[in-house]
């Protein structure tokens, strides 16, 4: 059993590492921290959540003492508060933008402030960084955009094989947070469909990040907000570099096989499925299909997650159970929810 | 461990009890059949189970072998089936609606077919029958609907303070099953309410026997389909007995808290809290709260539930725990997910 | 041609005014004022009315020159502001709750706020004071959730034959106006329902005003937001007095008819149709169904209507046009959108 | 005043062509046609169409006598009936594929069934075709994806910058038709998002038709659905040939403009607006807009149509309005509906 503190508790990603560590064999939530709820029961802010007596304390980073610590906290905030999380001498998971980039010019160019802490994290892309994450005291956890994005490109990248990508991402309105605003209006969302920063997203510079460590190719992205509650579908439109054009269908399938053999939250499509938001709902499971290319030369990948599991609080479990040691799998074995 | 087998496991309360057996500490699935779907694996139906070795088979009732069978079969079809099952020596759970009534005159009256089988099942309502489910080899379990209602019915009946009660509920789809007709088809439900069988419907006289064993309650009963795939909530309009009308809604709070209490899967909300379908779904908890009194003297009280867990698969599984002498909680210990 | 203002343009009335008054043969929209945004073009709030010249003004009411002027303002702000838009000379329809009430008794309670005004509205529901709507310079237009409710319920009160009615009411978000707010954000809204102020709305004494005029019914109310952009879908649960029990079906069917015979925006809907909210959706219908009448003497009356045309601009606009003596169908004369 | 019939107006075109037409000033419908349902009242299946006297009737096209004659039937059926109705000596608007492609071996290909005719059609899409519109007999109405899609790439296309366009699309479940499928139920839908055919869908070919007259560009094509009832939202990632890659966002919005100056139902959109699909909802208007530029050289343009109107019926009726000199926005004339 480790203990684990949540700060900033009050939001999605809180609410969500609270629903699935209340399920986790070797975990105790001994705090959860929220300035603005001093004193409230959990439940009144999740609703879900009832008959525990977990309740939101204000409390500092440096009254924390667990094992390990969530930062549900925004970007700007954690950047203050992840130093101080280690001084703790806690395991430190990060769920903000803030540890994610290598270059933290790019962190300031596309997050318009200036980065203040020299700590690195180790991105926590478990499919990636596995050994890194075993050793590491602060993770980055991956956006929820480049979580659908990257999964869907790494064989290709890591193959060489892939000119550009363009990642045309279908997204739950979860993803903008517990906040009410004028995007998030349910007139605004219901039977409807919008395209939103169609060139500027910040998550760009991490997809590029982390699937150009491979090879050069280039990224391109755009997210839409369609009315869902949860989930990332990315059809990812990728061409393939000069010579490379006779590559077939079954061969694409073959590296994806390969690349994500053995790794327990990735289930590979085949035999004519295409993932769906509904396959993954409420999980920790990405699912990645289509592999088809077209007449122009066009290859289709496409790949579901629920961008608060997988893309957020599910993977941060995930880490947590690889620097600890855990089975993997460890109060994250179960399937998504259909219908 | 016991070895479960499910009879039609190609509808949405096979896949939930799918779903939900899979991640059950105490249970083997040994056979799920499909007359339909003999030889394909489970996850070519339900997309979001995968990783599993689970085939459909058309097996017949004799030819099962397993400590507890779930007959997930249409109504008509169970009443066939059922007695075929209990004859291999298995405990049974037949989740349609064959085997709840008291009185085949009512079943034959509103289901429009004769009733052949003079086998008795246990209405599978653990808030209600818990000693005899303990002893049962057959339990009938309850409607979607009937749930609901009576949950939020039963404290006032049995207190026999209520003269009446009018259950307007509005449910989700996924309740009409996975086969898809005019009235699922999704252009006339989304961003819609659609009533249906307002004074009609065949869930009516089953709440009418469970809250009417109590006090000679008046039971009226209308569905609204809304856009929403899982859950119903019920808002359950009670007038309260000639001589009752000074009852506080603190008195009947009580009732309710005194009803429940110990009860694993009952949430009794105050404060102010009004339960709603997010916060049960894909669980087995069902919420009750509001018990406001008008000025009219109408006393509201309003019941979520997720009309596929509570209202179906969750509500057998828990039967079944109760009637192998497993912890009641067990495979159902986990939150519903909000957002 | 009528000249036309809209005081207070940006909201969701305000755009329907200026949506159906585009396409509308007799009237001229000359001015739309709005605080907060003088001097933006119409589109950039409401971005499907694309090139007219149209912009919101910063303009007081005195500064207004038209012959028709439509009030969306909020209640309290109405309060003030009509008794300036009467002295310039024009008929003056108000969209809010402040004008509504025979007794300022009754507002001041329900509205917590102190009435300054003597001013008498006439209330504008047409199907009830086209008379009165004629002659009145000042209309109070009804509450959406009002118009639903006492459409479906006039005929048996002018009978005398209904002891109570409890309105169940389904809802879609656009009722809650433009301005987001957790209760409007889509994850609490989508896939859910939620009902709110179960017993306290305070759109009930104005249903029981204007029921309450014929007969001594008991009005019961509580509205539910469903995940819908527009409409609402009200069943009226109704008990008839002692002594006319017998009534049937087809009687009750006949009051509709001939209280709503000549009637232009009334569809009454028989052999087993019932109203749902994408046959009026967009128009100014309001579609009456259903009565039927369960075992235990319950009468169930359904009503449909899109809660922003004729719960609101729609039916001020047809208000319009009894006041100025144009055909009472025009710039109203479509139909609803299925699907 | 001419005289319309809508052969097989049973369908969700056939009701929008009912719905929009009885606002139409210059017409008249004089039959409506349906095998299945003869002597059906209209509004028994479109219950948002009362208050008329239309019925459908089962006729034969020999039997129809009307100025203009909508074919609102499926390919293969229209084929067989268009030129027994062009020989009434009607004007024809077929709303199928049968008619849209040059090249009867492109259809054959796609469609997978034998082409037995050898009339040709006029492309009904009125910003390319107008000229031969007005001198048509016969209109080949384009298909929904393929209008959207066009119009997001004529001027590239025509300016001979394109090397080739991606289009993403997303859209509402109205355009699978009025028929349930799994694919359409709504518990598949709802909350979800489902790619189908993600490189082989068969408006792909009409695309590649109409954008490779002007030059040889390449066309892929990935269509979504997404839980919307009405609207497609297009997303043309563009790339363009060497030697254009120092073109601006800026003069790509003037070759829009320049092209679409004076058409009745394009909106440009600029400053920052992005086009939506509730700004068209109902509407016969295409929105176009976005046009920025990534660091990849990746062009974005996005467009919004009703699926149904300017994706199906209005544009049908827009061809009419051209082919009968009407003024070309009559019947069509009124905003889209938001929210």
């Amino acid at each position: 059993m480790v203990s684990v503190a949540i700060v900033g508790g009050s939001g999605y990603t809180g609410g969500e590492l609270i629903r699935l560590l209340s399920s986790h064999p070797e975990v105790e939530i001994v705090d959860i921290t929220s300035r603005q709820y001093d004193g409230t029961p959990v439940h009144k802010l999740h609703p879900h959540i009832r008959g525990t007596d977990l309740v939101f304390k204000n409390k500092k980073p440096s009254e924390l003492d667990a094992d390990v610590i969530f930062a549900a906290t925004p970007h700007g905030a954690s950047m203050k508060i992840v130093p101080e999380l280690l001084e703790t001498g806690a395991k430190v998971i990060d769920l903000s933008g803030d540890y994610r980039f290598n270059d933290i010019d790019v962190y300031e160019k596309w997050y318009g402030i200036k980065h203040t802490s020299d700590i690195k994290g180790v991105f926590g892309l478990p499919e990636l960084h596995r050994e890194e994450i075993k050793k590491a005291t602060l993770i980055a956890n991956p956006g929820c955009f480049v979580t659908g994005a990257i999964l869907s490109g790494i064989p290709l990248s890591k193959a060489k094989i892939a000119e550009r990508m363009i990642f045309d991402s279908k997204t739950g309105v979860s993803g903008a947070g517990v906040n009410p605003t004028t995007s998030t209006h349910y007139p605004n969302i219901g039977d409807n469909v919008n395209p939103y920063k169609p060139t500027s997203h910040r998550h760009m510079p991490e997809i590029q990040q982390e699937l150009g460590a491979f090879s050069d190719v280039k990224i391109s992205f755009t997210p839409h907000l369609v009315p869902v509650i949860r989930g990332i579908l990315t059809t990812n439109h990728c061409f393939l570099i000069d010579g490379k054009e006779d590559i077939t269908s079954e061969e694409i399938l073959d590296l994806y096989k390969k690349q994500y053999e053995g790794e327990p939250f990735i289930q590979i499509l085949e035999d004519g499925e295409i993932p769906r938001l509904s396959s993954v709902r409420g999980s920790n499971y990405a699912q990645i299909g289509c592999f088809e290319i077209d007449e122009t030369g066009r290859l289709v990948v496409i790949s579901a997650i629920d961008n608060l599991v997988k893309g957020a609080s599910g993977q941060a479990i995930h880490n947590m159970n690889i620097m600890c040691g855990f089975d993997e799998k460890a109060g994250l074995d179960f399937f998504g929810m259909h219908p």
